[in-house]
């Protein structure tokens, strides 16, 4: 197995392959190690704050009925996403899978796959095994959610070397790659610090209000559930030093997308180190809003039976319950049965979302 | 009821508050005429080829007591959107709701309004009664879709005037605006055709492509069911002379977003004559494409209960049916049972997506 973690993904798939070819060379049972992904092998990192995979391991063996197909799918994958490299061409997994669909040519009647729910853990097993993530594999994920502020990049992008500027996007805003680290460069960052906006409504009101120019603010929102390309942007900017405040609804989705960005999520553990971004913080809006800004409480609704069982399901979850701010929060929510959306801050006027916003990041309120 | 189709959106507002208070003056019942917007008043615009209402109307008054309350919200959203478009300042739907029921004040027990399903119809009611769109209103819709090509656009946003290049926006695109006729100048259009990508991935195979760039094409992805920015968009590039290209999947989603952009829904009959782009074609994945490319008869998927039930309702409407192209189409559909994705097009080379588009759409091969 590729151990080097200076090689290119590139190199990494030559040596698996390599790897393989020895052991048959050898006569020996061509094999590679990849991570147990289940979630009885997920773990939070205490010391850092994310979730990752603990220690337990699998062995994947050609010569094992019931593992060579599957066996010689992964090698077909890995042979395939070489291939996209070497022409520096992306597709999906999707067009990955059609490809290999494809593959076997129209005389056999065998096909290397049949259904993509086949190969998409298979990709999953080659970015645990070889320590790289898809995106390394000229495979995009769907991506989503916009940026405005003082930041410009480079997109290395169809031969030319094209500069975006992240202030100069208007009512748009600059959309957010799949990939923001093979292709993306930060030429300068000049923002105080980040705020990720769950949606996308809300961010076009704050961008119209000129938010992120008064503030120095980089805004981000993700446009509900954070994309790989968003959550991996908002880590890199947080290891620039910015904090990294997190605006969303007082709801299970709002909660959810929130811990999805501080700590990864139990699916993507494999590569939580690198996704998730432990800083973050928690600006709102919270049930001890509806304390401090009287005219909220006309403006609740009733928490649905999913947020009622998504506050209960991360009360139980040690990392979050260790907070105690948040468990208060939580059990605010389970008691009163009430939730709160980020939308209802423009009901005193339109712009009252950032005097909010302002009035908490002054105060320093955040939940952790 | 305001009749002067020159006036702005917020001569009409302050219209309609004079004719109602002139009915008051007069000692008569305050009425507003709107049409009917169910759909037994959506008729097909046979000539022109788009959805649109009937000539049924409905009277609102004030002196009724079913409609006395409705009256009173209307009035209090006209005079908020009004206020809105004064102070330059967008919000949604749902942030215009959270003002309403906010604004009684916390005195008073009664609020306007309870749930938001009690004020949609109502900006509905005067969208359809004033003849403007609610963009008009400084209500911002769901805004979703990227755009890349030789054109270039002025934004006027935040006091600035920002000329944001198509041409320049790397991997990102530019993010379709959820209004592209109040903020949005075209400062030119060089390209030649307009081709509708649904899906994003493949939007963003063919832009890595440059196959814009060769073909001097503007590409778009509606990224799934276009929204109303992104429809009015399309219909404008239509209206500049523009040949408008759509390239779906041939399954029951495909066709919808296709015909959504063509004629219209009936949802959006109210607006439908300037929303539709009735001269727009469809260039593929269908179901003669099985013939020409004999590759895709390995790829093609299992039609669900969904797709052919879609099939079926779509030979109903008339306005499908009529375009013979398109019955074959459905009946290939139905008595095979099968559908086929756009993405499959990958299957012998990433970039053999952009040889089919060429291909067929120098052979002129769309369906209607």
């Amino acid at each position: 197995m590729p151990k080097n973690t200076d090689s290119t993904p590139s190199e990494k798939l030559e040596e698996f392959g390599r790897s393989i070819l020895n052991d048959v060379k050898k006569g020996s049972n061509p094999r590679f190690i990849t991570a147990v992904r289940s979630r009885s092998n997920v773990v939070y990192e205490e010391k850092e704050g994310y979730l990752t995979l603990g220690g337990a391991q699998e062995e994947r063996n050609f010569i094992n009925i019931a593992q060579s197909k599957r066996f010689m799918q992964t090698t077909a994958i890995a042979a395939k996403c070489h291939q996209f490299i070497r022409e520096n061409l992306h597709t999906t997994i999707r067009g990955l899978f059609y490809q290999l669909k494809y593959s076997l040519g129209e005389d056999v009647d065998e096909n290397i796959f049949n259904e993509q729910s086949e190969s998409n853990p298979l990709i999953e097993d080659l970015e645990a095994s070889l320590g790289i993530k898809r995106e390394d594999l000229n495979l995009n994920a769907n991506r989503k959610g916009v940026l405005a502020g003082n930041m410009r990049v480079m997109d290395s992008f169809g031969g030319e070397q094209l500069e975006i500027d992240a202030s100069k996007q208007g009512r748009s805003g600059w959309a957010i790659p799949s990939d923001v680290d093979n292709d993306i460069q930060f030429v300068d960052v000049k923002a105080k610090y980040v705020l990720v906006i769950e949606k996308d409504a809300i961010w076009q009101r704050l961008n119209e209000d000129g938010y992120w120019k008064k503030e120095n603010a980089i805004i981000i929102s993700p446009q509900g559930q954070a994309a790989r390309g968003a959550r991996r942007l908002i880590r890199k900017l947080s290891d620039m030093g910015l904090p990294i405040y997190v605006f969303n609804d007082c709801d299970a989705w709002g909660w959810y997308i929130y811990w999805t960005i501080k700590t990864g999520s139990m699916n993507l553990a494999y590569i939580g180190k690198d996704i998730a971004t432990p800083k973050a913080k928690f600006i709102g809006v919270t049930m001890s809003d509806l304390e401090h800004y009287e005219f909220l409480n006309k403006l609740t609704m009733r928490a649905s039976e999913v947020d009622l069982k998504r506050a209960q399901e991360m009360l139980s979850y040690p990392w979050i319950s260790k907070h105690k701010e948040w468990a208060e929060e939580l059990k605010k929510v389970l008691k009163t049965k009430t939730k709160l959306e980020q939308d209802t801050l423009q009901g005193p006027r339109l712009t009252f979302v950032g005097e909010y916003l302002r009035e908490k990041i002054s105060n320093k309120e955040f939940l952790p």
